[in-house]
């Protein structure tokens, strides 16, 4: 069984997915006897498109010259092409315009109306039109998996399938690794917010403009897709109370040191609200994690609290997760197929 | 549709397993439109029995009184009847002997030859006969789920199907709450070994005789399984390097401590290797757990360790876990009926 992939964005993701894909295609075949084909590659400008499938290696080969391949088209866009190739999955990598969602959204729901299953690792059309995106994937008998959009390779949406008979009543999180390191380091240091974002920049952990990192908006779109999937709850960004952490000073966090506590950019879904902001937390509460991990507490009805952490970003982080994403529905088709 | 259940084993897990069921039937009627009938439910000296499904909420009313129901019949052994009464799926949770894995073992071995779906609590049979119970039950097309051996609630062992891509390359974990609690309190207060166990068994998270806990024979049993299901290992009990905690003086800790390390009970595999052992882990590590809980570090080839952490005992949480692994089967059935 052939299962042909679209994959739109060829960035530090998808790049970093096309390689991980090329090192994995032996366990699809393995486990599912399926022949994983990439039959489209998009960029902004263009695309490579090949019906019978493109050469992987040869595009991992080329890296940033892949446009001088004999499949590459200059002006083709998914959006265009997206009804006239067959294809199985598409794969949504684009970056994304944080207030619009777009170019994904597009891509996203054109590819749902002509039946096509949906892996992304972009979090704008998610947490700015989850309804919307799910009614219409339901209508159209679509997957949509989104692993990757929230704290990366860490399975905390998928997990859900774990827990099926289990409620979960609320979530505690730390979802932006900037922050959390921004945090930790005037926690430890005694150092102020400039300084430590300085060096946070310095160090790769935070962009030139830090704004949606720090005032609260990346962590606050990632609680909006944990708490609609976890929670079974509706809600889209503009339904959380967000809150920033660069108005907190090193006398603040010497304060709470001093009774014990420690500041941390909390993400909190409870009683029906979304909340973003500094909180006071316990030392040894199993929150209080340094540097740029993310972690996740699930407060369950009858289990407790159930913590999940690890690594929040990064490309192959990211593209691990799209490739778990795609065994799941690999799994799903090959057993579509045998009914 | 019905699917009917036989539960044998009515201790505190058995308890709540019924308590819970009896609150979450209309999750199943909903999600699945699945009626769960219970028609027996066993115990050492007789058993509840009866084809058209035993009145729940009469049998959690009558608590240990059940014996008086009508339903009852002294001297009636699940394994003379499996064969006998048309069971779905066979829920054990005996005690078990840690040597034998019995009774478990047979009710297990005798329910999958009938082509009985099995959930499991304890871990003795899995530790001792993996190979066996998992080949037979292949044969058989019967799953086998146990998520409430190891961790309780905390999915550690369902979490596999959320990382189907990716590669779990070694675990270390802390999976006995009990010798945890006694280093935490060693670590915190540099009392004796001996007053801290006292302690321990005085608030009920040691036994009378704690031998299985502080020597790391439980976490021995729980990390074979860890590593068979994320390692696909196929190992026993007999495989491990065991040693226990009881040696360890609080000298031993405060010079660990000052040099930034605590020691913990660590549960390890990777190189082929199964290691229960006191070990340094530095003091930020995330493995640096106070106090009964349990918590697993997956350290994985893309995207380095994922962490789960939660609590690793009570009835509530194992009787949680048997109730996700009933929805898990109840998922596969409901799919297959469809077919």
């Amino acid at each position: 069984m052939k299962v042909k992939i679209c994959l739109i964005g060829k960035g530090t993701v998808g790049k970093c997915f096309l390689e991980l894909l090329n090192k994995k295609l032996p366990i699809f075949k393995h486990k599912f006897d399926i022949d994983i084909v990439i039959v489209g590659i998009f960029e902004i400008d263009g695309g490579l498109v090949n019906k019978s499938g493109l050469n992987i290696r040869k595009v991992i080969e080329m890296d940033k010259d892949f446009r001088k391949l004999n499949d590459w088209k200059f002006n083709i866009n998914p959006l265009d092409l997206i009804s006239k190739i067959d294809v199985d999955i598409c794969i949504e990598t684009t970056p994304t315009n944080p207030e619009t969602g777009e170019p994904a959204l597009s891509h996203i729901k054109a590819a749902i109306k002509n039946g096509i299953h949906i892996i992304a690792s972009n979090k704008g059309p998610f947490y700015l039109k989850y309804k919307e995106i799910k009614e219409l994937a339901n209508k159209n008998a679509c997957l949509i998996q989104y692993e990757a959009t929230v704290a990366s390779g860490v399975p905390i949406l998928s997990i859900k399938k774990s827990l099926g008979a289990s409620k979960i009543k609320a979530i505690r999180a730390i979802l932006n690794g900037t922050s959390n390191y921004i945090l930790s380091r005037m926690a430890s240091e005694g150092i102020d917010f400039s300084i430590a974002l300085k060096e946070a920049q310095e160090l790769g952990y935070a962009e030139a403009d830090p704004t949606l990192d720090i005032e609260g908006y990346d962590a606050a779109g990632k609680l909006v897709i944990l708490a609609n999937e976890l929670l079974g709850w509706s809600k889209s960004i503009q339904d959380v109370k967000i809150r920033g952490i660069s108005k907190i000073t090193p006398q603040a966090i010497e304060l709470a040191k001093s009774d014990g506590y420690i500041i941390k950019h909390l993400a909190i879904a409870e009683n029906n609200s979304l909340i973003v902001e500094p909180r006071l937390i316990e030392n040894y509460s199993a929150l209080n994690i340094s540097g740029t991990l993310n972690v996740i507490e699930l407060k369950t009805e009858y289990m407790g609290s159930i913590v999940l952490m690890g690594r929040g970003a990064g490309g192959y982080e990211a593209a691990s997760a799209i490739l778990n994403d795609l065994f799941y529905i690999c799994d799903f088709l090959k057993k579509d197929d045998n009914i």
